[in-house]
């Protein structure tokens, strides 16, 4: 499908603009028998869902609770079924550390172990993040044969473990199982190749976990580590490639700017809030296509299982939305990467309330901004990575297939 | 799924007729908000509407506009991804050229060199169509060896190149590149073969296109040519023989015969108005299980950018539907090929409006043919080349599939 759009795609003066509120979907509350949408007071989203034909995002399939990699990587127009990416990359991303091709990524927890070696608690009672830095320096120090060792700290029991092969010695493989048996009382496992060719990577962690546990000896709670969601950067047509946009993002949080870069987009540089997220995409306007913007209180609030903070954050993108208008995009698409249903307090399989506005998009007979109302919407219920050749139609981008 | 199709198909006496409207969706007007459908007053349509299963049919993919051929592959049950046919083959078609399986079309230009050779305009200032048909006359006399030549005049600067293998040297091969440099101050590219036994073919071709140079030096601004869409009929299975219908087409248009004749429908004679149509269909009514009838006049007021003539080519239609409704057939599809929103002058990727009614069809809330009122219809948007299998089944021509 990404051949056929690179085929089809014509250039453009076209600027487009995808919106996206983390973690957007939601579900009513048992009170109010409305959903955080339908309770917010939304008059700008409102207003542009009555101009815009409006639908459902699903993300990977029907139940499927998507992760922020396969659900931005939806929004970018990637099948998430096709393309995944692990866990130890993304949290590499997460804490944008510069993880380059070929390195091998996995997430770490420091744990605790009884004197028989057995797990008593995977993440060692979640212990305060200075001591997680303080341990991560302790075992940046274990030296490997032909790899550099990278531990970063990531937050509470959380880390981040990189192998990068050097010099000739340097394909390493990212196919390895993992350490953490997700029961207590075992034993934390040794990590297997999957593959034959990650047989060297296999040892060199098993190095690694063994000096770990001889340097944390003396550290309880936090005395041993699990590592698991080994991956290295996964190979990815290029979204400027496929899509033939000047791509750029713009993120306040490390996690979505990596995602971004992964694809090849341009990351902005941009401040902490949303305010500062717009003021970016205002100043650089000139210079790219298509504009990935990020916000993130949605999901927080949603996370948080706090249903009023949702409302708010809500309230405060619709404020928002006005300046972004301003500025005139050709195509404006509001959307988000999954649901974070407060009720849930953690993403959820629901789709996802879309909008597209463009001068061709076809209003439906949408006028509000809510999970009830898009499921009427004319764009229906559609598969995320399909949303981007509907953008680029919208952009005029694509010529006609077939003669 | 077409093999499947087959398999169950069942024989039966209903009478199903499918009404093309090409180019039928459109989109609102900027000053009404209303499209072409929504402004039209279309009593017959709404009624049927009223009666019938609703929804919207997606030709290709979300976002991709459908070229004619890809149009019609979805509406006669073919999924366009899969069975594709080229530029050369369709423009054969239009000006019904009897081209035969194993010929190699390609759609070609007259065009301006300079006196380097390099293209300075690629439609030679659009030649009237007399000046095409005296050049084209003057190409027909190239000689090949083992190939026929045929050019044949279209319209202004495009004609169509055909070669016919001769007795045993036969086989040729359409995978060829094309010379269309698609850029202005470059000289026509040599054609290359993209398969092995494409070899003779591309020999022929580069032969042909140095003589139209030597024949063409002196009848500047068309002192040159450009080729491509090169293909050959393709093969696919026939449409009679999936569905078990004697199917007729009714077209007052040579491509659309073409097209159907590509799929193995017979091609009723016909004259050049939609009443001679109709009164075609009538006459044959009691040879044939289906219909195909082809309506273009919503499709040229789309191209034309002409909203109020695309309205009242839709109010021609709805005034002649009851004379279609007084045959009774058992199954009555009204739908088409692609949008051509008025407001685009082209073709458009927007799903298609469909009515589907049979007294089996299961009606829904939807009382109006129009974009909008269908998008909430129970057909849902529908791939077009899963409505043939409905209309089968509305039909009672298919048995049930499993035990």
């Amino acid at each position: 499908m990404l051949d056929l759009i690179r085929s089809l795609v014509v250039e453009g003066k076209s600027k487009i603009v995808l919106l996206s509120l983390d973690g957007l979907g939601g579900l009513p509350h048992p009170d109010t028998n409305r959903s955080e949408l339908e309770t917010a007071r939304l008059p700008n989203l409102s207003a542009l869902a009555a101009e815009a034909a409006c639908g459902l995002l699903r993300h990977v399939a029907p139940g499927i609770t998507p992760g922020s990699g396969p659900g931005h990587f939806g929004l970018f127009g990637y099948d998430p079924l096709r393309y995944q990416v692990g866990r130890g990359v993304l949290e590499s991303l997460g804490i944008e550390f510069d993880l380059r091709a070929g390195d091998v990524a996995a997430r770490g927890n420091f744990c605790t172990v009884d004197a028989r070696g057995l797990i008593t608690d995977r993440r060692a009672g979640r212990i305060p993040t200075e001591m997680c830095v303080r341990l991560a320096e302790r075992l940046r120090g274990i030296r490997l044969p032909g790899v550099e060792v990278f531990v970063e700290p990531v937050k509470e029991h959380r880390f981040v473990l990189v192998l990068r092969g050097r010099g000739r010695s340097g394909a390493l493989s990212g196919r390895l199982s993992e350490t953490d048996p997700q029961q207590l009382g075992k034993p934390p496992l040794a990590v297997r190749p999957l593959e034959p060719k990650a047989k060297a990577a296999a040892q060199r962690v098993n190095a690694f976990v063994a000096e770990a546990r001889r340097r944390l000896a003396d550290s309880a709670p936090a005395n041993m580590v699990l590592l698991r969601g080994f991956d290295q950067l996964p190979k990815l047509p290029r979204f400027p490639e496929i899509f033939g946009l000047r791509a750029a993002a713009i993120a306040a949080y490390p996690m979505y700017r990596g995602l971004a870069k992964l694809v090849g987009m341009e990351v902005l540089k941009t401040g902490g809030t949303f305010a500062d997220e717009i003021a970016t995409l205002r100043e650089h306007w000139a210079a790219y296509d298509f504009f990935f913007v990020h916000y993130k209180d949605t999901d927080k609030a949603g996370e948080d299982g706090d249903f009023a903070a949702k409302v708010q954050a809500l309230e405060r993108f619709d404020a928002a939305l006005t300046e972004v208008r301003a500025l005139r995009p050709d195509v404006l698409v509001v959307s988000g990467d999954h649901a974070t249903p407060s009720i849930l307090a953690a993403h959820g399989w629901q789709p996802v309330p879309v909008i597209l506005w463009s001068r061709y998009c076809g209003a439906d007979a949408v006028t509000a901004f809510n999970e009830r109302a898009c499921s009427a919407g004319s764009l229906g219920v559609l598969p995320a990575h399909h949303l981007m050749p509907l953008v680029m139609a919208n952009a005029l981008r694509l010529t006609k297939f077939g003669a």
